[in-house]
């Protein structure tokens, strides 16, 4: 199977946990940096969760490099305890990666990896848009150096999460994703519309708590918190799977159903619609005919459910391998 | 039945002149004056075409005030001739009434109507909102003497349709419609969400062109022009029903499956989502619990097909009796 080097930008969250985990099991993608940005967490402290779930993983050689703290406009808001815990990752306690930080920035990384990975490099940003804007003013050829960018974001016709129309990865930041929409490169969009249609139940949670690997044990136990927060939103414990689904899109793992490619703009005024990306779908009722100029495809669906998938590889490649007797001797021997 | 007072705002139209006709054939409505609003054409042209209308239709009794030529901020656009043809009815001729426009502004019609009939009047405002915010202006206490206002106007989770995401009523006056969405009386939204998911058939066209009636013969004549505008946007000869739909909901005919109380903001800034309802609707995955202040019921889906509905009302009162041969000796005689 063909594998790409691929740059993860995310503020590491629950669901980014679950998105990063779930790429390192991906035989499709190559992870060559991640890079960390203030969002669900603030930059440091993704960073942070970023490094510590690469030592559990096995990881520990991918270079993870802290980003922006603030957004273009404005500060950190200090993120949302109430959704990922305190510390992002509902409060589950990860030994310290003894690794430190990258000796770059985040949209450093993103410029170099794509200067070494000329057309092949993919980007998968999960978290508010900061770095990858910050990389465009670094190199403004990027949309040229990069293969793809895939992007967890946004509202289309869902209602938003962070305000009625308004997604909180856009919405943390609307400057810095007006840039990244605007840039000239084909973008995939991952918005709520998709990711809220597509929710891990309990039963995987418990199939994830059941493994004999570190990892799986450690995100079913992440998503003990996670599963609080969303019962609020959907009466029952679930959750939403934003970042992991769109890292199943950005290594084409799962095929999307509905996915127009149309005209996106994102709302950077002070009213009620900041932060939403103003999708152009009003093809809707002819089955979107082809918006000359159009770069975004915003997936709205997709042809299979989601979850199981996500459980299935994340046990396969991090289930620790059962060691028998004979081999036992072997090894002993 | 009980029949109550009401006052039609509209800029007509060839669905406002389908609305029109529709609370003239509906028992539940004894329309006492229609007001002119710019919108698919001038106020004077909409004011022309209901004046020749009601004329038709054997109402020309009921008075017609010219309202707004111009929303709150800016000044008239011209209205959507590609969409009800220059004339405002799709090109269709109709005789000229001789019956003058009503001595008052819409607006005063509006806040006379509701001192005449406190606590009972109906308000129906199927065109931009600008009579409305002027009648509030006139009378700050409009909302405690009108007993239901029920507009049509917004998208929610649909599309727009004079921009990505908003509506043509609203977006032709976002500052009229901010100020009537916010003057707190209890609203009834009509959004595209529903009129876009109800259509008119070719068949029942057909149907209203083969009456014995005038009207329903001059309707189906017009919705000629109206299908060929929706055959850009559904694929085939059809039509949505925006202003029939919202004047059957406010007459209570037909009855809402889906339709939350909610929080609804008008954009008014300069930005991409100008003119959007901005509805919260993020209790979409619980089934919309309660919203404690919100006053905006916003109508998401119908429980029966609408279509057969306006055209066996409309058939049914505006067909001509037939006359026997005893019956006529008995008037000849």
């Amino acid at each position: 199977m063909t594998s790409f080097p691929f740059y993860l930008d995310c503020d590491t969250g629950i669901d980014d946990a679950l998105a990063l985990a779930y790429l390192l099991a991906s035989p499709q993608a190559d992870v060559r940096g991640i890079g960390a940005v203030s969002g669900n967490v603030s930059a440091a402290v993704g960073a942070r969760n970023s490094l510590d779930l690469l030592e559990l993983a096995g990881h520990a050689h991918i270079p993870v490099a802290l980003g922006a703290h603030d957004p273009l406009a404005g500060s950190f808001g200090g993120g949302a305890p109430w959704v990922h815990g305190a510390n992002g990752i509902g409060e589950v306690s990860l030994a310290a990666s003894s690794v430190s930080l990258a000796p770059e920035t985040a949209a450093e990384m993103l410029v170099r990896l794509a200067h070494e990975h000329p057309g092949t490099l993919r980007v998968l940003a999960i978290g508010p848009l900061t770095n990858i804007a910050e990389a465009l003013g670094l190199e403004p050829s990027l949309p040229e150096l990069v293969a793809e960018i895939t992007i967890m974001g946004g509202a289309a016709l869902a209602p938003g999460n962070l305000t009625p129309v308004a997604e909180a990865n856009i919405a943390n930041d609307p400057e810095a994703a007006a840039v990244v929409l605007s840039a000239g490169w084909n973008v995939t969009l991952v918005p709520l519309d998709v990711t809220m249609t597509n929710v891990l139940e309990e039963n995987h949670r418990q199939e994830l708590l059941a493994s004999s690997g570190a990892v799986p044990r450690a995100l079913g136990e992440m998503l003990g918190y996670y599963f609080r927060f969303y019962e609020g939103i959907f009466g029952r414990a679930c959750s939403a799977m934003h970042d992991p689904l769109a890292a199943a899109l950005a290594v084409g793992a799962v095929t999307a159903a509905v996915a127009p490619v149309v005209h996106v703009d994102v709302d950077t005024t002070s009213g009620p619609g900041r932060g939403q990306t103003v999708c152009d779908l009003r093809g809707l009722y002819m089955d979107y005919p082809e918006q000359p100029g159009a770069r975004c495809r915003v997936v709205l669906s997709l042809e299979d459910d989601f979850a199981p998938h996500l459980v299935e590889r994340l046990l396969n490649y991090f289930e620790i391998p059962v060691v028998g007797p004979v081999e036992t001797a072997l090894v002993g021997g």
